[in-house]
């Protein structure tokens, strides 16, 4: 068992009162919101890379963090050792869920072999740990961008070497995910882009891409995996342009390749932001596409162009959001993910707990005002309102193909139509907002 | 007869031996390249909106032009004095091709009658102007963003009369495009988006946006009309988020409505830098995805976030993208339309043409130096060599779906695969471009 | 007096309990805080330019507003038919102050003279209304960026015929403010930089709005002006640079005309946003120079690149901000003013009522809030303490210039230093401002 | 003596119809341009740091190139054996200069004690190097980023034993850098910034830097180094805000510590573009304010928001940027650093000619361009004629102060001062611009 959080203790929620830095003051786990508990609402992971992988380094400067597992020794010793921790931190956090990468629990090895003999044992101590403790897997992934290999990409490299290397990771970790009971299994393209056009080919590269993700539905539906396959849209970084830019994007792929009904997106918040959208936005596009799957939990900055992946802090930001999630439905095996690193200068051991219970309590905030939101009906109302033209007659014969151009133009000039424009009321909508949200 | 242009006369070429800046340097119309003109294959064409409709207005300033058509006075009057001033200046500047918004051309009137009306009398203006001077229509399009009555949408708009209102518009201009000979029919959905989340239902607008696009579809069938139909592209402004994002975005968009054989992109190139992306990215994906069609030829200011429509200026931006046109087979109904606003202080006729000169020769140039990149296939057969091992029989068995997941992963570990990466060699390529710009 | 606003009465304060949308949730003018009452730390000021004298337009569209005093008419009559609706409006908000330019409210004429006189006329006119009412002038300014004379700037026009025309409207509009009791005069640099380096010389144009800017404060002592003299930083747009880009970049200027202790900084929240930092940024470096003046209270939009000016709602966003203020002392002459355009789509007068009372609300909210993490002190102590080795000897020595850079590599050398790093806790500390927002 | 490059040759000119892409086609050391060699304007010098320290990791991915001095081993036989290759490297490119941090060259060890003795050895190691190639040294500079100490600053931290730390640092660099007879000394400011205000005192931390500063200067005078000092800003990363954000922000910030005769800078361009300015735009200004010293010469990506620090290759960027520097005398100390990193795919030793000899040909193709602009004088003439009006008695007297606000007021109201607004004519002088770049 792992020492390296000992002081440290499982944090409770004491409620609005507390003085305790240490407790929730927001998330209550089985505090019951529109006939769920908040636990079932809100489906917390952690995650394995940033957490324990991830040693303070920038591209300017060495690691800050000096964790005991990632000093020098025996590589499948430090990471039992890491999964100690890990196990040890995500049950004081009071997450149910953790995630991983292939390689954040196994050593890579120096062969293709030795990668999936470590791959065996650790899912042996994972199995173990996950019964210790109660904690599921939310999903697994396999890490195809950090080795060299996959410099130029891995379902979309120049080389089918390099493909089959790629599969070969995905195959092990869909397996494990699956022997995990692991609720879905993601991709993200990390290389999945180019660095210039010039020596790219688009068109053959999204052939293959498209046929590297019909391999993993098919493969799924072999093994009988029944959670969810989700990718991850990210604009850019590492590379100049990724494939799966946003999530308007992906779905043009996935059409592209017959896959929408098959795959939908694990949105992240910093991914969106990159990308040029809100936070809001990407969701509420996977929402109207029927891709909604999960969500990468983080926060970017507004003022920097890479992937900060910041703990969420925001109630205003994710009040919105989660309307959208209540609305449709809520999460049915995705959930919400911490992709989330600590900040390089938050060395500390404390600093997990402060960064995660921040985190947590933003979001169990935000989904009472949205629960709030939801009861009052004041958003829906005011857009059926507003929309109520197209459930007249007129409207629907237009919406169901009953107009012609030709015959719709003849109808507004023998009308002679004139339609007056109308108030969006955007200002009385974020007053309803922050009443919700401020009381 | 204008005489606005008066003392201008029309622009020939003279080569760059020539000192007189009111010549061509580079564009010369007849010199053939790779089998056609160059006239051919830039299919120059001039816009009636920024040329002849803005007064030099920003937001926070008056009109800086007084041109005498903006000024006040009987407004068929006036459509007919800009009429003869822009058909001088396309004639001078030797365009073969303009376009236009139908209120551009024709006074909107004050109801849907007057506004028939005066498309009507305006069409017979402009047929007799193109007899008279040659001119080509490259592309018509409905200005369905400007009137107050347009400010939540067009087709996308909350009220179906709006929408009605709208779709009178196309039927009039495309009609007006088919009987003027015009070789396009764009769709820029200049309203088509939302200002925020908050009064708007995605999916709704969605389905009302497809439904206006089969329409057009529909009608262009009907009519006979042979050319070609195009959206054009734009993240943002003057809505907060448009539909049509980007080439990426507009194709899963005519995927969901069955239109991605019906409808292609005309990609600006200021809309590609808003969106994120390097005019060259939205070029080669368009390519890639069997959505191109035109250009609107212009240039954003990297350091401003919003449209500026600036002349293109740049033969080293310029010249990739040629030479993936080329590649692709060069225009067919397209080509590079100059969407394009003086700068706001840019108040003289004279400025007009060195404006067009310049944008005109910069294009022409970059026609040369891809002419010479395509005959030295230098790009092409590094790209060839690249992605070489999908064309041996184990890349063409993956990428033909004669392995699943699983074969695929123990074909990796039973030849225990160690794939080697390769230099992409990006600099060594750029340094090809720039030998064949640069000599 | 106007019935612009008939039916719409005086806001009033009903606390959290009303459902009222007309009615403060949060201002509650009177209430105290930290020994002053909220009026007297908020300041409010309301717009004369937004709110009047723009009509919708935008550059893709025209007016959507139709105000009354904006249809064809007698300037004089639609001038003071405009300042009926503006105090009839700035009363019923409940707002003490207001702010102009000198020609949204008086006609500018068509010579030098006719505006001079119109001035003449209109500050009788605002003179009676502020008796009337009561209202009070936060601050006044010129705009000399809108006519096409100043297309290419004012101060630092290339011909000084048009800086001659700018100082008549600022001598002006100073004359006017001063009469007015006005507490600030503001100088915002709409055309202050350049299009283009091709034609620019930077040093002279610099020259010359130093020279500018030593006018205005040699008439302001001249005058017995006892209010603030104001530069508003803004990076771009409608220029592509503004010489004023930021706070950082204004103190330079001054510090190279010697008006560091004459011109302090109005900050807006949307200017700060597009100039790549953050709204707090903005507010503590100029804390931290001495310059920090009074603020255009509104906000932008994170994905656009342009200026939205809408109306605040964040409290998270003002709260760290409020948090600076108050412990810099809080306003002195300068206050909130909102700069705040409705959006184009928000057409009905009672919008102006949502609008306001949105950005009031959150104003309030966050000063609330502020006050709390003030009282508590945890902010100042925490950073207190982060910096206590800078109040031992030994910083202080360092500081206070006793070690060369010779004498301290050999104090460091020779004590061996190996100073540790110490986290920097940020995560806590944001848990710590939600804490006091949320509880 | 290194083998890594063996079979590359020294790189020499062969001009333009070589077809050698290891030669150059337009760098000719000796010919002579405007009086001076093309060596003696460009000043060329490569870097230690990205081409020998960086050993291709991102952060995703794990390096790319395994250069034989990166491998396990001796710290100080691999630093020499990184010596050899650089100095190879340097001689065959035919650069003159070179540029280093202190730990790009000697490791830093693991005391202050060590690294002090490293230095020493290496500086002996370098200086032989210096005298066998006859390389010269550009500048030094000392890394006060990358180690763990610095993550909350150097000068700016705040323990005042971290800025005695970096204080030895650079005091150690500085002896180095005046002993190998270094024309100039860098301060890059690498974690010079915060990563939030809510831990951070600007005002504190502004103080301590403006004293080391101070501290530096001093230090400069007492060694008799005849150098320049030269700051390098960039606005962010991998801090969020960097206080030596652009070159206006640096000049104010000498002003405040009276250092602005005795500092310049170093631009890089891919700052510049970060901080939301044309490399241009950061040129002029230095110039302007007299601060300009040297060029870090590198290009960022449009699309993306970090430094990419590419190799430099549009001419059309650099020929105005080349104008305004032969218009201002040229370089003196400074020069053209390579502050650039291959692409992380770009793996092979042939990569560096490449890359290099890029760079290297498009700068020599900018002075070409630029010199026959300056031969042209149409620039110069252009901006002389359009600010002629300054020069006229009324000009002189406005700048010179003979006129209040109130007397240029009357002034212009007893004339009736009606200026016209002129043309700016931005097209036509970009054209000018691209005659001379193509003929
Ligand atoms: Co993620
Ligand atoms: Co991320
Ligand atoms: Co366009
Ligand atoms: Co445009
Ligand atoms: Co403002
Ligand atoms: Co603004
Ligand atoms: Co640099
Ligand atoms: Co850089």
């Amino acid at each position: 068992m792992s020492n390296y959080f000992g002081d440290l203790k499982k944090v409770v929620f004491e409620g609005t009162q507390s003085t305790n830095p240490l407790a929730f003051r927001h998330y209550d786990a089985k505090k019951v919101i529109l006939g769920k508990t908040m636990a079932e609402h809100l489906r917390f992971s952690a995650c394995y890379w940033h957490n324990f992988c991830w040693n303070g380094y920038d591209i300017f400067g060495a690691g800050t963090f000096d964790r005991p597992w990632q000093r020098p020794g025996n590589e499948m010793d430090m990471a039992k050792m890491k999964a100690d921790a890990a196990f040890d931190l995500f049950t004081k956090l009071g997450v149910n869920y953790y995630s991983f990468h292939d390689i954040d629990v196994a050593p890579q090895g120096n062969s293709i072999k030795e990668y999936v003999e470590n791959m065996k044992v650790m899912m042996d101590v994972l199995g173990k740990k996950q019964d210790e403790t109660g904690m599921k897997l939310m999903w697994g992934t396999a890490n195809a961008f950090s080795h060299a290999r996959y410099m130029s990409g891995a379902g979309s490299n120049p080389d089918p070497e390099v493909f089959a290397y790629a599969a070969t990771q995905v195959f092990t970790a869909m397996n494990a995910t699956h022997a995990l009971g692991g609720e879905n299994y993601v991709l993200w393209g990390g290389r999945e882009g180019y660095e210039t056009l010039l020596n790219t080919d688009l068109r053959q590269e999204r052939e293959q891409l498209g046929r590297f993700f019909q391999m993993v539905v098919e493969h799924k539906h072999k093994i009988g995996f029944k959670g969810t396959i989700l990718i991850e849209p990210k604009p850019a970084e590492p590379t100049k342009h990724q494939y799966d830019y946003d999530t308007a994007t992906v779905y043009g792929f996935l059409k592209q390749f017959g896959l929408e009904n098959e795959i939908k997106v694990n949105i992240e918040v910093n991914h969106a932001t990159l990308a040029g959208h809100s936070f809001h936005h990407e969701i509420a596009t996977a929402i109207s596409l029927g891709l909604f799957g999960s969500i990468d939990a983080n926060r970017g900055d507004a003022q920097l162009g890479w992937d900060t992946d910041q703990f969420p802090n925001s109630v205003e930001e994710w009040t919105p959001v989660m309307h959208d999630i209540l609305k449709a439905g809520g999460f049915t095996t995705g959930g919400l993910m911490f992709d989330t690193k600590l900040r390089r200068q938050s060395i500390d051991p404390i600093d997990f707990f402060h960064a995660h219970i921040g985190g947590m309590d933003t979001c169990a905030l935000a989904l009472e005002k949205a629960a709030s939101l939801i009861e009052s009906d004041e958003l829906s109302k005011s857009i059926a309102k507003r929309y109520a033209g197209w459930s007249t007659d007129f409207g629907k014969d237009v919406l169901a193909g009953n107009f012609s151009l030709e015959s719709l133009a003849k109808h507004a000039i023998s009308k002679e139509l004139d339609p007056k424009h109308v108030s969006g009321a955007q200002e009385r909508l974020e007053n309803v907002i922050n009443r919700h949200i401020y009381g």
